[in-house]
């Protein structure tokens, strides 16, 4: 079984839009502001999908675009007006920023109930509580949904997080503990990594090297998901997963592109009306 | 071998004593305040020990003792000022905390430059973060300092975590994470349990059940750090583990009382003197 992640996305959308639709007839207007410095083509090709799919969702989405040269001062500027502006309901900081700005005071300025991406220590530390009153981050989100609508069972499982960082392996591991998942969080200092994740009923890839996971790391029947996104030798997408190797033994796999990052920019929004909602 | 907690704490003990004689020299005299409300028992067992261990260091101790039915805003009122008091270094606040005070309010009161037991998001984030200019908790921080102290290797080895709190389980493996072992975290909801636990190099349980683990759970050669402190059939300290029964198989286990438990305290100071140094 292939698990796409643009029906996963459709429907939650479809959620969303009726939620909008009912915050709409009651004068809620929910908005996103995008805050990038400079012009980094990631950055922008991720800005496109967003501003697309806010369209879709009948969602405003600004972008408030500042010079790469800002200054942390300036920067903690614009950033208060956007804390402070009542027509703005969520903010995502494009990330990294540049040098003279250091995340870690701005991660600290945003305001925790706009922080829809997960970057204020509050909602870092709800995170790690199960506290679901915060905003959990996309991508680890992004692939609890898609486990979720493919109904496949946590609960009780072993999962492998391959992965430790707090964009997703980490925060990762705590949703996955959220729905009683028992979790083994392996790392580039993992010993006999093949002989752990082949005892596992879900593998869970983020790492950033391509086609890194193939199928002397499974057992058959095991599911995989894919967090990386990389370009092979020949130029072309892929993931961390060598996915024309082992898409005859495992029991379901995300595709990339289409698998995981199909979905996270669905759940910024559904992180949006959360904040709405507040 | 039985990995005793007091050799541990002595050794840190007197690591602190010289940084205490340091920081007097230059005029700083580290303060610990420590906030009680009400008269719970295990509350005042754990703050004779702090105090007594604070007079061994040459460490001022105080504690702020409050009426079971403080209002939450006298609470508040009270940390303010010990919050603002350039006298005092850190803050330990017992929990639970009464009905009436949610601790998910005064957590974010708590300063979090004195936030000595890691209460604040900030400091919860940042352990998390792997971040090391926070505090983290003294009981895994305990864990930590036993295996460091005991030359017992943590990078690359297979580490189940039994027990998934706030208070235990989840720091811990942030903290275990850092040090590059990796980790699996264990909880009521895991599968075979036993099978996962045979195959790690060590166990660490914190589940709170006497005498739990047994050598059904373990293969020879096992190291297992305990937890737990609970009260026996016939009324004796003990803690998650069955001593007896593992104590010819594993290679290291830690005793209840006297292993983990009888470093706690002295972790707290330890984070008091890293507070004053900031």
């Amino acid at each position: 079984m292939i698990l796409y992640g643009k029906v996963v996305a459709d429907k939650l959308s479809d959620e969303i839009i009726e939620e909008v639709k009912e915050l709409n007839q009651n004068g809620v207007y929910p908005k996103l502001v995008i805050i990038r410095v400079g012009k980094n083509e990631s950055d922008l090709s991720y800005e496109r999908g967003a501003l697309k799919r806010a369209e879709k969702l009948g969602i405003k989405a600004e972008v408030l675009e500042l010079p790469n040269d800002i200054s942390q001062d300036e920067f903690i500027n614009c950033l208060d007006k956007v804390n402070k502006d009542s027509s703005v309901h969520g903010i995502l900081i494009f990330r990294p920023l540049p040098k003279q700005i250091d995340e870690n005071i701005i991660k600290n300025y945003i305001n925790p109930k706009k922080d829809v991406d997960c970057m204020s220590p509050h909602n870092v530390a709800k995170l790690m509580e199960g506290d679901k009153t915060g905003f959990s981050p996309c991508t680890p989100s992004a692939v609890i949904e898609i486990l979720k609508h493919y109904n496949i069972e946590l609960k009780g499982k072993n999962v492998v997080v391959i992965g430790r960082s707090m964009v997703v392996g980490k925060p990762l591991s705590m949703l996955l503990l959220n729905e009683d998942a028992t979790v083994t969080i392996c790392h580039s200092k993992t010993q006999d990594l093949k002989e752990i994740t082949k005892r596992a009923d879900i593998v869970i890839v983020a790492i950033g090297r391509a086609k890194y996971l193939n199928k002397e790391y499974i057992r058959e029947g095991t599911i995989v998901i894919d967090v990386g996104i990389n370009v092979d030798n020949v130029g072309n997408l892929c993931g961390d997963v060598d996915f024309d190797d082992i898409k005859e033994i495992v029991s379901a796999v995300t595709p990339v592109p289409g698998g995981v990052g199909a979905v996270t920019n669905t759940i910024l929004f559904k992180n949006l009306i959360k904040a709405c909602k507040k």
